[in-house]
């Protein structure tokens, strides 16, 4: 079970005792991104289960869990009001629109940013403004970034920014923000509060980097709440399983999760929650499925 | 181009010059359905591109267009406040959570009945009440079914509903709300104002039937803006195009929009509303595809 | 009983019959503005109650019944997609945060315009992009005014705005919009859909004015529904029978809808809606108005 | 300057120097209810001037400082999902409808319990399930009060809920949950995570009590962000200040607070967010308070 596929890189890298691996399974979409490289290269050497890519996982984990933990590490490190800030979230994918919905939800004023035509499109008729990060630099008080990507916020847009405004990463590892570049324009650095770096620029701005760039849900909070880890471990549990009994069947390729799967866990969790939901009758399972009826 | 595999249906079933045709595409949801349908049994005699399935399509066109229009329809027909009403929905598909989204933001208490539990678990984490329809009849003010299925709303659960209901369907066709079970329930019907019949039950409640249980954004509104059409037609047009290039390439299957037309779509749509997003820089380029990379 | 206080203006400049008229209602915000300007330059001649201030008419009529009908009568006229719009609303008052909060629920981008500091300070607090109409004008899709006072949008920014856009009022009178203004500048004018006139500007420019600059939800949708304005006319009915009785005892000043009332008409509200609230303990109530109780 | 009325209230039993003072400030509603209180029964010995009665005040730090920080103080103590949950809000004045909005904001299916008709009409109209505690016990998962008044949660709601309910308040002192109740319900009582106590009733049920039912925003997190306490001490400052120019003329009541401080507060905070607005034009001002104007 991996998380960022940092563990696959390193067993493919080193090659040790990889033959006697039957399958694995990756719990985030940057590890997606990378597993599914490996596999188009075809290096990937045993059948891996996209546990990411589970409706239950990503839908719930990555928006909901995700959003509302994001929020979470930045009041615990700055108890600053969300309300009436402008707040800039770089990356408008599952964990970005549960961000942005959540400081909407606390009434920021949200601005998205987006390299991916049809995620800005959404963002904008959701309500938001949406434009470049150099445009965004100008006139954001909180920034934070969920690509997955490295490099987001940099040299040419810490010079943009206003006197005290934070920065916070949600993405993977800390590379969102580019320590080098913060670092190499500073002329002081100091830590004034707990998870609060303060970085004066030579222009005489001052800006926050929260956790040292790292997820701020990690860094300054308790990480997701359990109520949301449940429904991704359930599917990492039922898909290590279901590699017990199908591996032999699947070619070293990244596999999404077993519907019924996915389904499992989805009543599980409704029936935890006390929830009844309807079934189709016969007449209606026949009809959704069927092209000669209809009008 | 057809909308609801009507037309599709009707060339499979007279077979009538067939064989000069040279692909498709399909607007609904519901006729993606049916066309998998007939894929899968093999019947289907040329390819068919899913235009519905588009991002550009169903994102925007089955959540924004269908959301407003399908308010913008029972506020016409009705001229009721929708503050403060209880607003079932049945069906949590992109219509649905359009219709959800909208009726939310005109101040309904918004409750959601759903089949799939995937869908049912989203709307509870969006903050909807979750039900049986058999519940959601009690206390339902106005109800909306888009679920592309026959006999959602039936005799059962007219039985069920308070003095005054209104009923209304954004799905297709006129099938979703029962009407033989309506009539065979009503002592007397009546149209009480344009578009809104009125059914008095033996049991002495009143139900308001809007556009005879046709879609209400056509039925009582204008149907979808053209702002959110013109995405549509777009893609509609560029798969036309497409086919003509390609079908000889294509087997009797349904396809998805190429990626390419959906991104071109979305791309002209932004500049059309004067908004600039962000390009990857060619270091992020590689590092997202890479899996050598990273911490 | 008046409605913007014509009627009483009228009565004031005429003088007839006015010493047979023992007290008067008004039911709107800009009508006790004029009212109490006229009792306090002590020109009023009969008791007034503003029946406007009444809880159960202002927070419900002004915000519920103009935000639905305003954005009901801008899309009965254009039938354009609100989300992903920039929508301004000038003026934060009921009126204007009951729009801004609907547009906002159909998922447009709002920003608000405020003379009023304390306003303008809730409308960034509550997520909006607060700004001078100098800067609105340069990014509005659609603009609409509620603040009861003239010439809100005129020459100077008409002259600033983007090609397309759409104008409004749900304020008072055909007066907030300049009509004086447009006129001058326009070329041409032409009405191209019922209740939308293109005004043609010397910069090549389109404007499109709705229901000619008049209250848009009654020029082109239905006005309040009727499950808002009841309680509108339950406080005004309520009221008369209260100057009947007390007229006597008051002298020609504005008054407040008496307190008992207000409540009277909010418990027959939600009697009608079939909702039940809790009622204090004898406890509770003796605690709450109480000073030497408490830890 | 009083915070609850506890200060005045011992300086008026004791009545050590109280001849000395000339005036004082009050920060909070049910302070300010005890004080008119007093004043009414004619015990009030200075002019007070209500600093929560300032818009500056009251819309601010109780809306949104108490909105935010009532959720934060639920999360850092329990890490719960908000998402999905039934969010039971007792009281809906400025605090209650600002931890409404908030629970809202971040997912929650919200209820309302209130005994103020007015209130509750305005509670159901932004959307909320509006229903007496006794019932709302039965579906509630997590439970805040903010009502000003004691034992709002008590013995027979208890005795309804779920098992593994969220106690918590964000009202004055600890007597808003019956912490006695709750004790002489309970089999077993122990503290399960900082914060969190655990009451294991006798039907087996287990309820958790945050921060022993003290203000759950200061008991478990930080108190009101910086930037919302900021307009309350501002306030206190100017007040303070025009009590030294003016206690003199002021008899032994209860007094608002002059409506040019609270605009002066309102206009250095914009200013501090670098937000500018609109002026009234000459000719607007004179129209807005004339009544000879107008068509």
């Amino acid at each position: 079970m991996d998380d960022g596929a940092d563990l696959v890189t390193e067993l493919h890298k080193s090659k040790k005792n990889i033959e006697k691996i039957i399958g694995g399974t990756e719990e985030t979409t940057t590890g997606v991104v990378r597993l599914r490289s490996m596999a188009r290269e075809g290096v990937l050497m045993y059948p891996i289960i996209a546990v990411n890519d589970a409706s239950t996982k990503h839908f719930f984990d990555n928006r909901y869990g995700t959003g509302q933990s994001t929020l979470d590490g930045i009041i615990r490190a700055t108890n600053l009001l969300i309300a009436g800030r402008t707040f800039v979230v770089c990356g408008y994918g599952w964990c970005g629109r549960g961000i942005a919905m959540r400081a909407k939800g606390f009434g920021a004023n949200v601005v998205i940013c987006e390299v991916n035509p049809l995620y800005a499109l959404e963002a904008v008729m959701d309500g938001y403004n949406v434009m470049k990060i150099s445009e965004a630099a100008k006139v954001g008080d909180i920034f934070i970034t969920a690509t997955g990507d490295i490099n987001v916020l940099r040299r040419e847009h810490f010079a943009l920014m206003k006197d005290g405004v934070i920065l916070a990463n949600s993405g993977h590892f800390n590379v969102e923000i580019s320590l080098p570049d913060l670092d190499s324009l500073a002329i002081s650095k100091k830590e004034i509060r707990e998870n609060v770096e303060e970085y004066k620029l030579q222009n005489g701005k001052r800006l926050y980097l929260l956790g040292e760039g790292r997820l701020v849900n990690l860094a300054c909070a308790e990480g997701h709440p359990a109520s949301v880890m449940d429904m991704s471990f359930a599917n990492q549990a039922l898909c290590v399983e279901h590699l017990v009994r199908h591996a032999k069947e699947l070619s070293p390729q990244v596999y999404g999760v077993p519907k019924d799967i996915d389904e499992q866990v989805a009543r599980l969790k409704l029936a935890s929650m006390g929830i009844t939901i309807d079934k189709l009758t016969a007449e209606q399972a026949k009809y959704i499925t069927s092209w000669e009826e209809g009008t």
